[in-house]
C-alpha cells in the first residue's frame, strides 16, 4: 500500500488554496481513492460510511439606504431602512414552510432513491431526543412534506448567520440605519451547481430588493455538492472494515454539511472519496464545548487497520 | 414675568427621572405655559413653532430557538433559525408599502384637519433636494397614497434599529444562531395611547411568531404623542416674536420625533408646551457630524428676547 497525506487547515473557513493545491499537482497526488476522516457516525457504535454532502455556496448581502445614518422621529415614514429591506428580502426569499422561493433552484435537485429512502427510514432515530436533546429546541422546522433525514441531507437550504449594521448595544437609539450587511448561505444538493445556484440567488435577491434601497450580494466561497456510489469497491472495504472494528453492520447516510475537497478529488483526480466518520451528533460541531468521543478515536484506528489491511490483500 | 428651568439630561435614553420629578411637584413646577427648544426650523431663515410631536414605543424583540448555537450543514432544513424568525415578524408587521400590520394600530389616529393639509402644502419644500442632499437616498419610501410631510408628521411608524445575534464579522461561519434580538420602535400619533399601542405590537408579535421558535417583546421606554393648539396665546405670542426676530411670517408645522415630557407637561402640569425651534433639516441629528447653526443661536436668544417682552406686557 502506498499511503499519501494530505492536510488542510483552512476547511472551516472555505479551503481556499488546497482545490488550487489539488488541481495543479494531479501526478503527485495520483491514487486510486481517498480517504477523509470528516464525518459524524449516525449513532454511537453504529458503523457509518457517509456517501453523500451537500454543496454551499457563502455570501454578504450588503442593503444601502441613505449615505448616513438618519433619526426614526425626523425621517421614519420616509426614509429607507435597509435592515427592514433584509428582512423583506430574506422572507422573499424562503417561506415560513423552508421551502427556497428563487426561481429554478429545485430544477436540479435529485431525490434520493427509492432503496436510499428505505435504509434512512430503518436508520434507529429518535426524533423527539433529537430534537429536545441534542438540539435544545421546542420543535423541528423546514418542509413539513419531506422526511426530516431526507431535508437534512438531500434538500437545498438557506439560512441567515447574522445581520451588521445600526445600533444593538444596551438601551434605546432610534436610528435609521445607512446600510446593513447579513451573512447567508444555501446548501446544495446533487446535482445543483453552485455558480448557477449563486447566479440564481442573485437574481432573485435583485428581483426581492424593495424601493429605496440598493442591495449587492457579494459571494465568499462555494462548494459542489457530492454523492459516491456505495458499490465502489473502496467504499465496500472501508464498510467492512467499519464492521469489524465496531461489531456491527456499516449504515450507509449522507451529510447536510459540505467538503469541498471531495468535489475536488472528483473532477481534479477522478478519484472517489471514502467517507470514514468517528464524529458524534452530540460533538457540538462549530459550537461551544465541541469534543471528540475518545473511545471513536480509537476505534477510529482499528477501523483504519482492517481497512489497510483489506486494501492490500 | 416669572422664569422657571427645568434642565434634562436624560431625553435621548428616555427621560426615565424627569417624568417623576414632574409629575410629583406640581406645586413648585406651577406654570402658565412651558417653552422648549428642542424643535427645528422647517428652512433656514423661515421662522417656524411646532404643534405636534409623535409619540414612542420602543421596545427589544428576543427570539430564541435551540438552546446552543448549531452548524447549518448538520441542522440546516429541521433547525429553528431566530434571526429568519425576526425577518419573518418584522414583514409580518409591516409591508413593502409602509403600512403597519397591526390590527387596530390606525383605530385612533386623526388625520391633520383640512387646514392643517393646507398649510402643509405651502411650505417651501424640495423634494428632491430632500431626498437626494439632505437624505442622501436614491427615493423616499413610505404609504404611496400620503403627502411626505403627513407621512412623517401625522402617521404612525415601525422601525427596526438593529439585530443582534449569530456571526457578522469577516469570512464565513455557518451558524445557526440560538437567539437573536431585535431593537425595534413604533413612532406614534395623537390619539394613540402607548400602552394599547405596546399591547398591540406585543400581541401582533405573538401571532406573527412562526413554527419552533419563542418570541417575547421587552419594553424599553415610551411616550405619547403630543397636539398643541395654534391658537392658544402662548403660542400665538411666540409666532409673533419669532416673526419679529427673523423678518417673516412664522409657519405652523409638527415633528415627527418625540419630546415625552410635553406629554407630562399637559398631563402632570395642565399646560401647553411652546416649541421655539431653531435647529435646521441639515443639522445630522443623532447622527455622525451633528451641528447648530450659529446664526440660529443669536437669532434664538433675540426671538426669545421678544417673546419675554410681549408676555411680559
Amino acid at each position: 500500500m502506498n499511503l499519501k497525506f494530505l492536510i488542510e487547515g483552512e476547511e472551516e473557513t472555505g479551503g481556499e488554496h488546497i482545490e488550487s493545491y489539488v488541481s495543479s499537482k494531479p501526478a503527485r497526488l495520483k491514487s486510486d481513492a481517498a480517504v477523509i476522516c470528516d464525518t459524524e457516525m449516525f449513532a454511537p457504535e453504529l458503523p457509518t460510511i457517509c456517501v453523500g454532502l451537500r454543496g454551499i455556496v457563502y455570501a454578504e448581502l450588503h442593503v444601502e439606504g441613505a449615505n448616513h445614518d438618519l433619526h426614526s422621529g425626523i425621517y421614519g415614514g420616509a426614509a429607507p431602512n435597509p435592515m427592514q429591506a433584509i428582512a423583506e428580502i430574506l422572507t422573499a426569499l424562503k417561506d415560513r414552510n423552508g421551502r427556497i422561493l428563487i426561481p429554478g433552484f429545485y430544477d436540479r435537485v435529485v431525490p434520493p432513491s427509492a432503496k436510499e429512502r428505505e435504509a434512512w427510514a430503518r436508520l434507529p432515530f429518535d426524533e423527539a431526543e433529537y430534537t429536545h436533546k441534542e438540539m435544545g429546541a421546542k420543535e423541528l422546522v423546514g418542509e413539513p412534506e419531506i422526511p426530516l433525514l431526507e431535508r437534512l441531507w438531500a434538500r437545498p437550504t438557506l439560512e441567515v448567520h447574522g445581520i451588521r449594521g445600526g445600533f444593538t448595544g444596551e438601551g434605546a437609539k432610534t436610528v435609521i440605519p445607512a446600510r446593513a450587511v447579513a451573512k447567508i448561505s444555501t446548501r446544495l444538493v446533487a446535482d445543483q451547481r453552485p455558480d448557477e445556484a449563486a447566479a440564481q440567488l442573485k437574481e432573485a435577491v435583485r428581483r426581492a430588493t424593495p424601493k429605496g434601497v440598493t442591495a449587492e450580494l457579494k459571494l465568499i466561497h462555494s462548494a459542489a455538492p457530492s454523492l459516491v456510489n456505495p458499490d465502489n469497491p473502496f467504499v465496500r472495504a472501508a464498510a467492512e472494515a467499519m464492521s469489524e472494528a465496531f461489531g456491527k453492520e456499516t449504515v450507509y447516510i449522507r451529510s447536510g454539511g459540505s467538503i469541498p475537497i471531495v468535489g475536488s478529488f472528483d473532477q481534479s483526480l477522478g478519484i472517489p472519496s471514502v467517507m470514514l466518520g468517528f464524529g458524534l451528533p452530540d460533538d457540538n460541531l462549530h459550537a461551544p464545548n465541541e469534543k471528540l468521543h475518545l473511545p471513536n478515536f480509537y476505534r477510529g484506528i482499528e477501523a483504519v487497520a482492517h481497512y489497510l489491511e483489506k486494501l492490500g490483500r
